[in-house]
């Protein structure tokens, strides 16, 4: 069964084409700079690396050179485009309406739109690849796969503000969390993996956003980015947790426009904000020459993910394993032996050598003395996305 | 010596007469409602209990009844006001310039008065404060104890927050603490009581404010207030830790003027806005009969503590004891067994028995097999103040 996953972002579609159940990736692809005269695609298939700039107008015209390029007879990997049985579809924000992957349906669309309010930056993209898809591949079943459905299991006590109720209760005000396919797809390898019968997991994605969530018995019980991807964890450009009367004090007695305030906490501060760098290998190679900012920032951002360690442990009482994902977590092994050192109290022992190593598999690089795992999962959201769809349908 | 204490606040005075260093409480009271035509002395001695209702202009009046209440032939405790050898004056905001409690100059009114920006609700009556009593007491020594001195030892990874690094150069902005006299008062009770080498203890004062502190050996090394009293704990009407980009949703999505949202967070959130009640014997009285609200605001007070307590047990890597102090903390049975129920992962274990008792003296209501001590210290700001002020003069 051919599942084609579409991530639809604000100027890109991701895709890739995956065979189901056997998990085999038929190709794979990103149309960049949609909306520009010289947009880019780029397609791999087992034989085939290509890039092409060529200008792309919007989301429909990606989607059919994507099309077109499937069905190549040269390059292509199918014959007709029912050939595609399934498309499933990434959407960022779920609201408090889903649970789980479901089948789109006109009311399914228009609850994604009403969810734009909460992820202005994703929803209406999501929305845009699904309208283009149903008419590309009219046969096909379209599935929609939430980035917020693996927190439904966040019980009220980790889920809500304390803010007026009315807030919560009217305006949806309360935790979403957000990477959720990345902590579904890492959370089921790591229980394979340790083959426990009950299990206290903390799984750590450290990517362009970051963030971590307390997994029970397969279940998140917390998780720390919030109403938005804002707060939590040091990232890229984001602050993270911040003290909230700050935005006071910087329209107040700052006399900062409150937008500006916006700009500065998510596009001009987090690891940016500290270094001038976002990209944290330039920060570890700084940092190895002596830059005390970098150094500081880079303290401080393991720091962070230890304090939020410490905290999903007492909201579990308990701990088995610390697993680290993306692009950061799965290649910083910087990151990865400092959140680890000093931390014998939570049973974190970690093999400095094994840390050091690289590998695309999963990998467990704890001493073999560790009463807790240090795990590093390579994340797979569109493989997560490509099984949640065939599990739907079959 | 005698030592007079005072605490300046907007509309109050309150004051102790303390002989050092034999700790005696000689009298104390309250001067409340200033700027009202029915303010109110309270003025307690070993043999007087009495309320006095008055019309009092300003804080210099205010302070001048006190004096005269001290100086009266029968309910006084002083001859005359050279009897006061120090006034030790409670100032919340030392910035950054102020790791110590020092003499009052010209050149440190000056300072606490551009602090005022960073704590407007209190500096500027701390001020008031003093240069009242330099009128009235001109040969006492004046002493100021700043809240924040205590936190003067937090490293650089603590006190930071991951924004434009102008921020805190220019404008220090990062992470001053508050409570710090009590914080620091029950901290040295309790390392006399659990006489250790070395020590791992966390300080949790619940009163109209809450917050923690992590302290290793005496000193700070980590607290979750920060640059305002606004973010860490769920308070009685302060949020405590929210995603701050609540604040632009409310304002860009929800049509909120910004100062309306600033009153939102700080007086009308926190267990006020999750039930209604800002008193916690009002929600523990109601969550008794059954009331849902009151019952999950309590579970998430509970749970935001111990979240922190698992957060700073990560920063200091162990943890030997945690103090409960100030009006809830000293009080609330059951917010302390909430805290500490499912939390043997961190060697606690309460005595319930212990913990429903009540006594005005330091008590340890843990278990006796707890591996983590569980103490109740009554705090005392007051004293703290005044052996601070003594032990700066002498």
């Amino acid at each position: 069964m051919n599942i084609l996953v579409i991530n639809s972002g604000s100027s890109s579609i991701k895709f890739q084409l995956i065979q189901m159940p056997s998990e085999t990736l038929v190709c794979s692809g990103l149309v960049e700079r949609i909306g520009e005269k010289d947009a880019i695609i780029n397609y791999k298939t087992d034989h085939i690396n290509l890039k092409e700039i060529l200008p792309i107008e919007n989301h429909n015209q990606g989607l059919k050179n994507v099309v077109d390029l499937l069905l190549d007879p040269e390059k292509g990997v199918i014959k007709n485009t029912d050939d595609i049985e399934i498309i499933g579809h990434r959407v960022v924000h779920g609201g408090n309406a889903f649970s789980n992957t479901t089948l789109i349906t006109e009311d399914v669309k228009q609850k994604i739109n009403e969810f734009a309010a909460l992820a202005p930056l994703h929803n209406p993209n999501n929305l845009e690849g699904i309208v283009v898809a149903e008419q590309l591949f009219p046969n096909a079943k379209q599935a929609a796969i939430f980035d917020t459905a693996f927190f439904q299991t966040l019980p009220e006590k980790a889920k809500r503000y304390a803010i007026p109720n009315k807030l919560y209760i009217e305006h949806g005000i309360q935790v979403y969390g957000f990477h959720g396919t990345s902590h579904k797809y890492v959370t089921e390898k790591a229980l394979q993996y340790l083959k426990l019968k009950t299990s206290k997991i903390i799984t750590i994605h450290l990517g362009n956003g970051c963030s971590m969530t307390a997994v029970v018995n397969g279940k998140s019980i917390d998780h720390n980015l919030g109403f938005t991807p804002s707060n939590g964890l040091i990232m890229g450009t984001r602050s993270g947790d911040i003290d909230h009367a700050i935005v006071f004090y910087l329209v107040n007695s700052l006399g900062y426009d409150l937008d500006k305030v916006k700009t500065l906490l998510t596009k001009e501060s987090g690891m940016l904000g500290l270094t001038g760098y976002s990209d944290l290998r330039d920060i570890e190679a700084q940092a190895a020459k002596g830059n005390e900012d970098c150094k500081l920032a880079l303290e401080m951002n393991a720091y962070r993910i230890k304090k939020y360690i410490g905290a999903f442990v007492a909201a579990m009482n308990g701990l088995d394993a610390i697993v680290f994902t993306a692009g950061i977590g799965e290649n910083s092994n910087y990151i990865r032996e400092k959140v680890c050192t000093e931390m014998d109290y939570f049973g974190i022992n970690l093999d400095t050598n094994k840390n050091d190593l690289r590998s695309s598999d999963i990998r467990e690089i704890n001493a073999t003395t560790s009463k807790t795992k240090v795990l590093v999962i390579p994340t797979n959201e569109e493989l997560e996305i490509a099984k949640q769809a065939y599990n739907l349908v079959n």
